[in-house]
């Protein structure tokens, strides 16, 4: 070893020891002929002192920033202690040191504040690296790690690896391929997620599976996404739903215990995938504050067992509503204190393209109870109180309200929700809150195709109790324009997510196990017989040995780590991350091959 | 839960519960009107009652193998106690009961020794995989991953994802590449192995990395070579070659003590390059008996520090041994009783093609301390005996000769001596004995380039006593005939092998960490200065910000576990594996995708 100690390990028991030690120069101080180094490694950082009779030595071989030392000297006791860092109460007194590499200035300083810019720190990642918050980052990702295994380990789950050349079954995202060379025109495809490999190995009776592996989607990528991505996937036999809720709530709090020291002693929270569209417009709320929306209009076809508040605001003469599908209101404690410049800003916010609002209302509910609107002019004061007692808007509190098609503008008035929850600092990034979001439906209606897709995915099962709707009804859309009619539009699925903070951190569903049933699905979804058993022959031929009922769930690891570590960015979690080109600037990938290995796989580029 | 214990769980002390169990259907046996069902999970095997009672409701649902039952019933002590398997105190006297799924008649039996032959078993692996020895051999994969994991994290190593889309830098084995679609025309590269970015991490500060990661090699498949196969690849900072060994060493004696319950107290034995290859023909020597080669005679060119014994067998008119560059000899203990028969026989396996001599001489040393020999024409008694003497026979044992071409000639009678000590029952299956092979040369000559190429890979460092050696030399060879002579051929690699039982199971080196000795190396491989920058330049680059001495180590995961479970082939290990056409005939991939695919990805198939 280079070393006798780390650079995070000596304390006063160690004074009067003769050390080793090595790492990196952090900063060099000279005071006259003294000089003083603090060497810094993973563990830690230590100061050095460089007495005169080394300032010859010094001389001849300068320090510089981000040099390899290695140092051997005494411990003694500092005489200007540093309670900010564990080693801060010694120094080591130098007796000789050897430069092991030197380094040039680099881009940017290896501090916690400077990082170069983003284009800089993915070109030079391994310095990046060094900085302690990205430091810091690959820890609590390691820690997440263990404290996962170690919490599967003790519950009979078994890590069982299962194949990344696989076979290309397109359905939702893109695979990426790789050509084989042995069997020449033909290409395996990367996992998009080990889905059915896990379930064949419910099949083979292994009972409890789970994974940390990486799983591969080639889609336009969106901010925040990566071409290459980590799950924590598992899998269970002889569950039902609750079972799985069960066992994974208590992953989670073990997450939460050894990494963060938090006790999550609280049960989750659940929701109706209805309710939380409901109540939050989003599927998965972030329930760390309240204001849920009330919904004052919305067409009949849409969460028909919900009832609206129409009364409230039809027969006022006010086109924007009367022409509205929908009209959604939302209450904002004490916000009737915004001013008109506020009101204003809010406006454009949701006139903005991404939201695509026209505009927004407000009724404000003034602390001397009376109310004040912007839509005044067709509703009386009588009537404008009603619909803040409807809303909740205590006195002081302002209710801001959206109108347009269904879909926008719930999602508008969700995000909405979330903006001025941001702005009134409701949502804490030290506060933790799980939320399982449960019964999802089965399906969801492509126009383009005029069929059914899966919302979850393909081997999803529907509820018990609808398997015999989904079943006894020919899946064929015959009435495009009213498919919310058709049966498979209330079948709803035994999937869950489970949500963190706004954010979907897992999901996963109890699977069909029955190959009559799997059959009727990939029917539904528009596959011919033969497509099935071209694609998944294997799954369905399973399933007539003794299939178990069976279900599981995949967390997003990148994004599970991004979360705790209090972060919205999943780059900063992800030691060699790629850009939203899908390229990693470092390594300069991908890149163009050569004609021998192009020739070899029996391809030829063609960007006709 | 479809529950409440497991078929491996209950004991007498559950007798008088009523329990709920569900699994597979193993056996079922009739007596009269009571039928015996042994119900069968991942953790054992329970024996179901169903008496009389239940008959007719048995006519109506019959059970048949493989179909996955629940019950419910009653502990009973069982009057015919099983003492082979740990529910055998006990059975379930059932209540009632539940098909969950039926099973068609599987195309081999779920016993030990039913496999159905190796199409049927890789046709139909999710069946194969419910086998017993299949399943020990997962169950003893996951404890060595669980274990080796246990050791690195106890050891301060992390786990630290690498990338898998990574950039195509072929040297040595092909890449398998990943065409671009957001990049038209350029490709990723899967990894051959996450060398270089566990390099950068130490280059980053991390100072101890591991992970437990698939590697992917588009090779032409030996047997028992995957294309993608599953590495513990790990890395240190700030060690020697001395470190790294008690390093692994000690990883590689806890998984034997965590998985087989053997405590290796031994210290694992030391051999250089050299002297495996003089002693025993082979850079992987099986240790677990001896009959090391002696060579009685050898080019002067090859192991220059070594003496034969050429004056044992000169001079004697012997046109064979004087024709041939060498003449190696190995004793075989009490091998004097071999028939004529026998040594037939041996003489036929030394002439197959895949070893390739021409004949075998022997020499008889009886136990009446007469010697008789296939070469007694040539050689007095008396030389023959010296023979004897040099090559350590005792009475009562054979010596054994090859002639040929050196390499030839020293592998095959490597492979003779496996053959022998195979037949010889010297090579125990129970018995484990761990080997550091060390200092292999740097560079091996290519003779199809007339240059060098690296024997383990580009990033290894040579000795430091020889750095000199390598940056001082031209790399070029002007004279290819003589190439050994060359000061290249001699340089020594700080590099080594862990060797168990006659297999390499691990291999890793200290590493270049400094920019111009890592240009060098580049340089002697061929490589022009502006392709080393284009493919390592991210690495080289690194070097120059204070890379610190570092160095590592790779372990073959499916070599280990199939050695450790007494196995010869790493299929059997590997969940889901392909056969030798890199086909997985489960999924049938690789298989061809479509034009759109195609399209996107601007590729075109080129037959032709």
């Amino acid at each position: 070893m280079f070393r006798s100690h780390t650079c995070g390990e000596l304390r006063m028991s160690h004074v009067g020891s003769v050390v080793t030690l090595a790492g990196w120069i952090q900063t060099i101080r000279k005071f006259g002929a003294i000089t003083f180094v603090d060497l810094r490694d993973r563990y830690g950082i230590t100061q050095l002192v460089f007495n005169e009779s080394l300032s010859g030595q010094l001389d001849n071989n300068p320090l510089g920033r981000e040099f390899v030392l290695q140092v051997n000297g005494k411990v003694i006791e500092r005489s200007n202690k540093n309670a900010s860092i564990p080693t801060g109460d010694i120094e080591i007194e130098i007796q000789s040191f050897s430069i092991l590499n030197k380094s040039v200035t680099p881009p940017f300083t290896i501090q916690d504040d400077t990082d170069g810019g983003d284009d800089l720190r993915m070109k030079f990642r391994y310095l990046d690296l060094r900085r302690n918050p990205v430091k810091k980052n690959l820890e609590l990702r390691y820690a997440v790690n263990r404290s996962a295994r170690n919490y599967l380990h003790e519950h009979q789950f078994m890590d069982i690896e299962t194949p990344f050349l696989i076979k290309s079954t397109p359905e939702g995202a893109r695979d990426f391929v790789v050509p084989s060379r042995m069997n020449a025109g033909q290409f395996y495809a990367l996992p998009q997620s080990p889905q059915t490999f896990k379930q064949l190995l419910m099949v083979s009776g292994y009972d409890r599976y789970y994974q940390v592996v990486k799983c591969f989607r080639d889609e336009d990528l969106r901010a925040d996404r990566q071409p290459e991505f980590t799950q924590i996937d598992c899998e269970m036999s002889f569950v039902e739903q609750e079972d799985i809720l069960d066992m994974f709530e208590g992953l989670i709090k073990r997450i939460f215990k050894d990494v963060k020291g938090v006790e999550y002693t609280d049960q989750v929270e659940r929701m109706t995938w209805e309710d939380a569209m409901w109540q939050y417009g989003n599927d998965k709320p972030d329930i760390r504050f309240g204001m849920q929306i009330h919904t004052l209009k919305k067409p009949a076809s849409v969460y028909y067992n919900k009832t609206d508040q129409s009364a409230l605001i039809n027969d006022a003469g006010f086109a924007v509503f009367d022409g509205a599908e929908s009209v959604l209101a939302i209450t904002v404690p004490s916000g009737a204190a915004y001013t008109r410049k506020q009101l204003d800003e809010l406006t454009e916010w949701v006139k903005r393209p991404q939201i695509g609002m026209k505009g927004l209302a407000y009724i404000r509910h003034n602390e001397d109870g009376t109310v004040k609107s912007s839509i005044d002019k067709f509703y009386s004061e009588e009537r404008l109180k009603k619909i803040a007692e409807t809303t909740k808007a205590n006195k002081g509190d302002i209710i801001l309200i959206l109108a347009g098609a269904e879909e926008r503008t719930r999602k508008a008035m969700s995000e909405l929700r979330l903006e001025l929850g941001e702005q009134l600092g409701l949502r804490k990034k030290d506060e933790f809150k799980l939320l399982w979001v449960l019964d999802f439906p089965l399906f969801e209606y492509s126009e383009d195709d005029n069929r059914w897709v899966a919302r979850h995915h393909p081997f999803t099962s529907p509820k018990p109790s609808q398997i015999s709707t989904m079943i006894e009804n020919d899946p064929a859309i015959k009435d495009a324009a009213n498919y919310l009619s058709h049966p498979y539009a209330q079948i709803k699925a035994n999937a869950y997510d489970m949500v963190l903070n706004g954010n979907e951190i897992g999901g996963g569903s109890i699977r069909i196990y029955q190959r009559e049933l799997q059959e009727k699905m990939f029917e539904a979804l528009g596959m011919s017989k033969e497509e099935a058993l071209h694609k998944f022959g294997f799954l369905l031929g399973a399933f007539e040995y003794g299939a178990p009922p069976h279900g599981g769930i995949a967390f997003g690891f990148d994004r599970l780590c991004a979360i705790l570590g209090g972060s919205e960015s999943i780059r900063d979690f992800i030691a060699f991350p790629k850009n939203n080109s899908g390229r990693d600037v470092m390594l300069d990938a991908p890149s163009s091959i050569d004609d021998v290995q192009l020739n070899e796989l029996n391809l030829k580029i063609n960007l006709s």
